[in-house]
């Protein structure tokens, strides 16, 4: 650790440290299938996704700690990488691998800012607030919604079945309904277009 | 406009429409030189390292303002495109353009999510309170952080020059003394480095 940094340096030497969020690939791709998202973008579009859908939650929010828990909520990424949600034994030994990797990153900040974001993606982690609830919400609805868009770019190169969707839609139903509703209707659809599996 | 749209429906619309933003190119390249960075993923990077600089800024200001202004500051770039900041050419039709971007862009939204978002962005443009001038700092200052870590890539092809950058500056100065106070020591470096024309 450069322990003899001052704060101000240690903030900006973060700032060049998380740049390489924008180098993170992820599993899916744009709504115009272009090319896939990285998660630097990801983080943008779900901080500011809540800050739009804050009304559809299911409890009330503080809309402001929902956004900069999404700014952060995937810094770990910068050390551990992209998980696909759908699989299973990546997905096993991915928690502790995130939990080493916020140890690693936080602790690079002033002692108070670090302490203060890794509680916060704790929260994040735990979802047992309504902030990470509809945090969490929201970062599940987006990637669904992106494949939604583009013919199912990272559904149907995986075959995935319309049940294993909804499984991980109940995590947007803890945090919005509305949404949830939403994304169900449009699973229906995207069965019968061929997009996911029966 | 799709007048009949729910509340809800404008939202989720809006959040397919916003995310045109990752495919806005800018002129900057990222730190590591690898390919130049697109709108989505700077406004990121931007509320993200407003809320670490937060404590340098000139005066208090409220983080999760200046982080919910720089989510959204250059949703404009959709309709109107990125300006190189150097061509004085191109910025002089820009302010106009950006302005009916906003006018369109915001109408999108259910009326009172899309008022409260176009004042945000109208104090953020207007630059008097202390979260705009401190929003406009940071914005102003990433892409000079780029320069100096990836060799001045969109300095050295358009022959910028060290008392160019330093007339920019003076935004980050506005916002955060001790963040201008960095920067200018680091284009003293930039200049000797052969990165900004004397």
């Amino acid at each position: 650790m450069p322990a003899k940094l001052s704060p101000f340096h240690q903030a900006i030497d973060f700032i060049a440290y998380i740049e390489r969020l924008k180098s993170v690939i992820r599993k899916n791709a744009l709504h115009d299938g272009s090319r896939p998202e990285n998660t630097a973008e990801h983080s943008w579009h779900a901080a500011l996704s809540a800050i739009l859908l804050a009304p559809y939650a299911n409890f009330p929010v503080d809309q402001d700690r929902v956004a900069r828990m999404l700014l952060i909520h995937d810094l770990v990424e910068i050390e551990a990488g992209d998980t696909f949600v759908y699989d299973m034994q990546e997905l096993a030994g991915q928690d502790a691998a995130e939990s080493r990797a916020a140890q690693e990153i936080f602790r690079r900040l002033p002692a108070d800012q670090g302490l203060a974001l890794k509680a916060l993606w704790e929260e994040f982690e735990a979802r047992q607030t309504p902030e990470a609830m509809f945090a969490k919400a929201v970062d599940r609805f987006l990637p669904m919604y992106s494949n939604l868009r583009n013919g199912g770019s990272s559904w149907v190169p995986h075959a995935i079945s319309q049940s294993q969707v909804r499984e991980l839609a109940e995590i947007i139903r803890e945090g919005s309904i509305t949404l949830w509703e939403w994304v169900d209707r449009e699973l229906t659809q995207a069965e019968q277009d061929g997009l996911l599996l029966p």
